[in-house]
C-alpha cells in the first residue's frame, strides 16, 4: 500500500475493488463497441479514475526484479479483447524501441516514466517524434497504430522503483509485436509473456455482502 | 500433477490450457444464452472434457487445508455469469446441509465424493432425498433449485484428499445462500468467500506463440 494522505479506502471495501470496478467497466465497454476512438477515449477516463489513487494494487504484483522490468497481468478478458498489467520499474530500467500493434493506454500510479516517441521515416529509417516527455501519477498516455505505436519507456527515477497500469486492446502478452534497431530500423519480433503465473482474485465480495452491501 | 498414464500434455502446450479452453468455451455459452437447461446441458459436455484429464490444476487451488474444506477461484466471469473453483477435500471433512440458489455443476477430478441430496417436505422438514451417491473421477453432478439444490458433499476418501471442479452460475463466493439444521430445518444465510486472493494466469500463451502456434 502506498495510500495517498487524502485517500483512505471506503470503510468495508475490500482493497481490491477499485480494479475490480475497472475490469467490470471495461469489459461492458468491450462488449459495446469495438471502435477504437470510443475504446481509447473512455478507457482513457476509466483508468484515469483507477489511477487517481494508489491504495488498490497487491504487494505481489508491485516487485521490482533487480535486473529487467516486469509486468505482472492484473486481468485479461476471456475473449481476449482486452488485457491490465502493472508495470513495475527498478532504478535504471527502460525498454527497447517496440511497438504494440493494438491500442494502449499507460496511466502512472507510482513514481514516474520517461517517454520518448519513434517514428519511421519515408526511406525507412526510426527517427525520434518529438520530445521526450515525463508521465507523472495521475497522467495517461496513449498508444496504437493509428496515433503513433513506437516508443522507449524508462523509469523517470534514479533510486526507486515506479509503476504504470497498461491496458491494451489484446491479450498483450501473448502478441508477436516487434522491437527495432534504432540505428538501422531493423525489427525482430516478440512476444512479451508475463512475470507471474497468478493474476489477482477480484471476485472476493464475500466480506461486503456479509457486511449487508447486497448481493452486487 | 497427477497425470493419468494415457494423458500426456500435448508437445508445446503449457499445463494450464485445458483450463483455459473451458473458460473461453464457458463464456461464448453465456454470451449465447441464459436459460438454465442449456447451460446445464453445454456446461456439463465441457465440464466432462475438463475433467477427463488431471494434468492441468495449479498446485496452488490443490492444497488441503487441515481443518476445513478448501474452496479456491480458478476465475469468475467479470459479468459474473458463472465462476469455476476447485473443492479440495482432506479426509473426513464435509460440507453442513446448505443450498446455492443458483445452477452449478460438480465434476470429480481426483479421489471420490459422497453426496447426499436433501429436500424439503410440504410440512417443513427436510428429510434426505435418494440415497448416498459416490461421484468417481470423470463423473459430473448438477444442482440447482429447478433440480434440486440442498445437499451435503463429504471427502469419500478416509485418508487421502480428493479434489472436485465445480462451475456455478453466478460469483458464488460472494453469494448469499443458506445452510440448513437438518433436525429443525431452520435456515442461516452463509456466504462462502473464497480460500486464496490470487486465481491462475491462464493468459500466458507466449511460448505458444513463440513457438508457432499462431496468434491465437
Ligand atoms: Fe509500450
Ligand atoms: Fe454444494
Ligand atoms: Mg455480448
Amino acid at each position: 500500500m502506498n495510500t495517498r494522505p487524502d485517500q483512505a479506502p471506503a470503510q468495508g471495501v475490500e482493497p481490491i475493488a477499485p480494479l475490480r470496478e475497472f475490469v467490470v467497466a471495461m469489459t461492458r465497454l468491450v462488449e459495446r463497441t469495438d471502435h477504437e476512438p470510443a475504446l481509447l477515449a473512455e478507457g482513457r477516463e476509466l483508468l484515469a479514475k483507477l489511477i487517481a489513487r494508489d491504495d488498490w494494487l497487491p504487494e505481489f504484483c508491485a516487485q521490482p526484479d533487480p535486473q529487467f522490468y516486469r509486468q505482472y497481468l492484473l486481468h485479461a478478458d476471456p475473449l481476449e479483447r482486452f488485457s491490465v498489467v502493472s508495470f513495475v520499474w527498478g532504478p535504471g530500467q527502460r525498454t527497447p524501441v517496440h511497438d504494440h500493434t493494438v491500442w494502449g493506454l499507460v496511466g502512472m500510479l507510482r513514481g514516474a516514466e520517461l517517454c520518448q516517441r519513434w517514428k519511421r521515416e519515408a526511406d525507412g529509417r526510426l527517427v525520434p517524434d518529438g520530445e521526450q516527455a515525463t508521465l507523472r501519477p495521475g497522467e495517461v498516455d496513449a498508444v496504437s497504430p493509428t496515433v503513433g505505436d513506437i516508443h522507449v519507456v524508462a523509469n523517470g527515477l534514479p533510486d526507486r522503483p515506479s509503476i504504470s497500469i497498461h491496458v491494451y486492446g489484446a491479450n498483450i502478452g501473448a502478441l508477436r509485436r516487434h522491437v527495432f534497431d534504432p540505428e538501422t530500423g531493423a525489427s525482430k519480433d516478440f512476444v512479451s509473456g508475463y512475470s507471474s503465473d497468478r493474476v489477482p482474485n477480484l471476485w472476493d465480495r464475500s466480506a461486503a455482502v456479509r457486511g449487508g452491501a447486497g448481493a452486487k
